[in-house]
């Protein structure tokens, strides 16, 4: 790591998020504005492009060492393209170069999982590991795996698509089309499905008392003694923990970090991940293995992006990168 | 790699075998004993050291670059160290040592589905890889994966456990403990168990012709039509498909390679593992990745001792390497 400003762009499909950071992690601006995405992708680009300005202020691009973008997926990482994403109008469009033709600086991409696992591994709960695995359980389950200190992205730069882990084949039919998929199970998107199946159902629940059941009201009222709530979570948990020992069986990380949603429901997660684990995760493989909670929150996004200008700006310098663009 | 000698030794609970190869994988000398592992550690070691000896012939071991030891495990890779392990006598035994005070050369230490997995991607199915992770279905299940052109050891040196993969927690119970594990379902000695549960059942089969059923009985009487020995087969190879459609979500490989019994089966292996990966892996991951029988079948040990030898020595001389030994 160098000396200097970093700043992190986190691209999403309602926002734009970019904060200026030093390589610890300090944020010295944040701005969110609206990403505009019914625009077109040259306002999209003119969005980026003013985040940047604005958290730059007074600091010169020549202080800035590098720029991490996080963008949904699929992405041509190694060419700096966004290939496609249901939530943006891009098609095969060329960001980082629409950025270095402004900003005179290394600009890095990568998809906001991979992003997420390298905020948590340099500034969050796996920074002294070597080996970890991120996992997000929210609208989807997601993530992605440091293994020997470097972020993995596979042949294809698909590498950690967890949530479509098998772990049920009678289980419901999941977005990819598959039946069994974690995502389809255990997601704060399938727990809210279970749940308004159940409201929808003559079974007494207190979880009837809401106007919108969400995976929140499903935490609370199982937390107030719910019966069905309970059910509910205890089924989507059992297999979130379930795909946690899988991971941990597979990658024999340093540990496994939940973010997502679902990491805020309480200790009732971590304490069903914890039951899973010790019944299904190799016995040295789990003694070794930390369970965490991730640590940046609603920063996730924009402190990853961060997190990915550093490594790769390093890699880069190293010559042992893996991004490379033509 | 460099021009010379390297000499693999695949120590196993039955038999040492033993071989002289080149960087090539051409072996010149190759020689199987019995372990005679009743007869404590010290015999065990001797017979090793013979075997290379007798590999040798005429050859200095000054023209040996490195010899590579694959073992049950667990081990202590870094420390050169077999843990303990089912059937031999050893209890935290320095093998490596064991070797180096009679032969003046590299020795490097591995477990022998590590082992096996150097070997198809040095010599086997996998040699064009950069990504492949290497199952093998046999009296259980196991593995190995390469990532980025190295074999992958994660935190403990227990990575890639994948026999103990929950795919079913209704599944059997499996010998780690667990119910659910894929070893417990799609192994040779799982599909054994259950082929012998039906023929001591009322259910009509022709497998109740044999004296002994194994997992190759079954292969051939569903290959003639017997309805239960399909239905086995059927039940089996269908979670292992999914074990391969999850490997293949997780990693992104290039290939998975198939070794072990099991994947002398024919084309209904195959066809199953291709049916369940076109079902679960994801369409980017699935249309890029691979599916291949092991190359090096009975010689899988020896060769991927070999094979560790040769990689190892390379990583010990470019200074990246994982193996240390005091």
């Amino acid at each position: 790591m160098q000396n200097g400003y970093y700043i992190g762009v986190d691209l999403g499909g309602t926002k734009i998020c970019t904060a200026l950071v030093n390589e610890e992690g300090k944020v010295f601006k944040e701005v969110t504005v609206p990403t505009e995405a019914e625009k077109g992708e040259l306002k999209i680009v003119e969005n980026i492009n003013n985040t940047i300005k604005e958290v730059l202020g007074d600091v010169k691009i020549e202080e800035v060492l590098a720029i991490g973008v996080g963008s949904p997926g699929p992405l041509d990482v190694k060419n700096g393209l966004i290939v496609e994403t249901p939530n943006l109008p891009f098609k095969n469009f060329n960001i980082v170069k629409a950025i270095k033709d402004v900003y005179n600086t290394e600009v890095f991409l990568d998809n906001d999982a991979n992003a997420a696992t390298l905020g948590e591994f340099v500034f969050g709960a796996g920074m002294l590991t070597t080996n970890m695995v991120y996992v997000t359980a929210s609208t989807g389950v997601g993530g992605g795996a440091i293994l020997n200190g470097r972020i993995f992205r596979g042949s294809t730069s698909n590498a950690v698509e967890i949530g479509h882990t098998t772990v049920n084949i009678h289980g419901r039919r999941c977005g990819c089309g598959n039946r069994g998929c974690v995502e389809g199970i255990s997601s704060g998107t399938a727990i809210a499905k279970t749940a308004n199946e159940a409201v929808k159902s003559n079974v007494p629940t207190s979880l009837k008392n809401y106007d919108v059941v969400t995976s929140k009201e499903v935490f609370i009222e199982a937390a107030k003694g719910d019966r069905v709530a309970k059910e509910i979570l205890d089924e989507a948990l059992s297999y979130l923990g379930i795909l946690f020992a899988n991971l941990a069986n597979s990658y024999d990380p340093d540990m496994i970090v939940l973010g997502g949603g679902v990491s805020n429901g309480g200790d009732i997660v971590f304490e069903k991940i914890a039951e899973e684990m010790n019944r299904r995760a190799l016995k040295p493989i789990r003694e070794h293995c930390k369970i965490e909670k991730a640590k940046l929150g609603g920063r996730a996004g924009v402190l990853g992006a961060a997190a990915l200008a550093i490594t790769e700006l390093e890699h880069k310098n190293k010559k042992d990168g893996y991004i490379i663009y033509n």
